[in-house]
């Protein structure tokens, strides 16, 4: 194997360990939200010190936390917890999220969603897979759309309701993007705009290997800026026709 | 033990025993939904069964599949897989449901969400619980609004936007409401209406036990007659104050 990827997974497994003390925590009964907060931000810090130790010496870390880490000509950007609202407040639907760039271009994108230990996993030219099966979005029909979405103030959202068959909100991007990937969202958008494009470089790689359209709110590329703290408008869409009905509405 | 109580949790053991085999097959990668459906409906039919083995002696049970089984005082009502969708299509949120009515009133409830092991429970008049821990609802905060919801066509959901700060909207009506009873979700409602009474009676008393504020479209307590197949509009909110927000807007 890849000494990479055994790194990886060396790593996601002593992760694991932690959070799920965590998750175990956060699942009982909520009495103290702060409480949980902090246990959090503590995971986050700690999830970052456990990839540092097993990844550092294969390229520059990213992190909100830890900031720039390593000398490597390949960047490893990770967010410990997607969704994080979620965790704290005993909602099973989060992911850990893990992002390679290489040269500033996407390389490799591993997404794990813990409780359904389900591997998300992309590496750039060579298609995206679950649990090692190949994965692609759902062939688009215009009867049957189930989408996930975060609007702003100024979208219509009866015009919405009148074209999708059933919603879901799940509170994670990063994880209901690779719900696109795997043909189960027909679409997910956020246009608060609320994402930072770090935080879902790894879903990025994985939704273009599976086929997935993934624009701004004006239909055009995404730009990754991997230094960039701002907050983006993205749409990941299953074709064509499912991101022409979402600008539409924007 | 109680020796219903017994029975009751014998029984969840051997249908979680048989669902997760479903489940490993559901979260794997999804190609044929049709198939997923069949299982689901199989799962369906077989959970049944095993309640039907081991609770017959202690009363009626209602079901979509089986009718009304046994001759007791007492109705016991199952619904296998609240979230069906979700399970067929891999999405991590769903629940078995199990409600006990004396004399046509809620006596017992318990909610079951497989993939978290977690255990709502309720007895009339004796508080509800979550792996035996004591729950209640939320305290309503009208800053720090979460709902999950069901709107028909005359909603206006820009009012309802403009009240909360957050929406999850996960496709198990009959859980949702135990989110609302533990306190991560204010209120959870549905009027297009397509919810079955006998389909919640579970998470109906566990709500009640928990604080909840339970009604229909016009405020009014909602009614239970078991034999119905009418879908009805069902509110369920952690106060007052947060049904009428709610009542404002339908």
């Amino acid at each position: 194997m890849n000494p990479f990827i055994q790194a990886v997974i060396n790593a996601n497994e002593e992760i694991y360990h932690l959070i799920s003390s965590g998750i175990n925590n956060a699942l009982a009964v909520e009495t103290t939200i702060g409480a949980g907060g902090d246990i959090s931000t503590l995971l986050d810090i700690k999830a970052e010190d456990i990839f540092v130790k097993h990844l550092s010496s294969f390229g520059k870390i990213e992190s909100e936390e830890s900031g720039i880490i390593g000398d490597g000509t390949s960047h490893i950007i990770i967010d410990p917890i997607d969704g994080s609202f979620n965790f704290i407040n005993g909602i099973p639907f989060f992911a850990f999220c893990f992002g390679v760039f290489k040269n500033g271009e996407p390389y490799y994108g591993l997404t794990y969603e813990f409780l359904t230990k389900r591997f998300y996993e992309a590496h750039k030219g060579k298609g995206a897979y679950l649990n090692k099966k190949r994965i692609r979005v759902k062939e688009f029909n215009q009867k049957n759309i189930i989408i996930s979405y975060y609007p702003n103030k100024n979208m219509d959202l009866e015009k919405l309701r009148n074209k999708v068959k059933k919603v879901r909100i799940f509170g994670a991007f990063g994880l209901e993007m690779c719900y696109v990937a795997k043909g189960t969202l027909d679409a997910v958008f956020d246009v608060r705009p609320k994402v930072r494009p770090v935080d879902i470089s790894s879903s990025y790689i994985i939704c273009k290997e599976a086929g997935a359209v993934i624009t701004d709110e004006n239909g055009d590329e995404l730009k990754f800026d991997l230094n960039a703290t701002d907050r983006v408008n993205v749409i990941v869409a299953n074709s064509k026709e499912m991101l022409d009905i979402i600008l539409d509405l924007i």
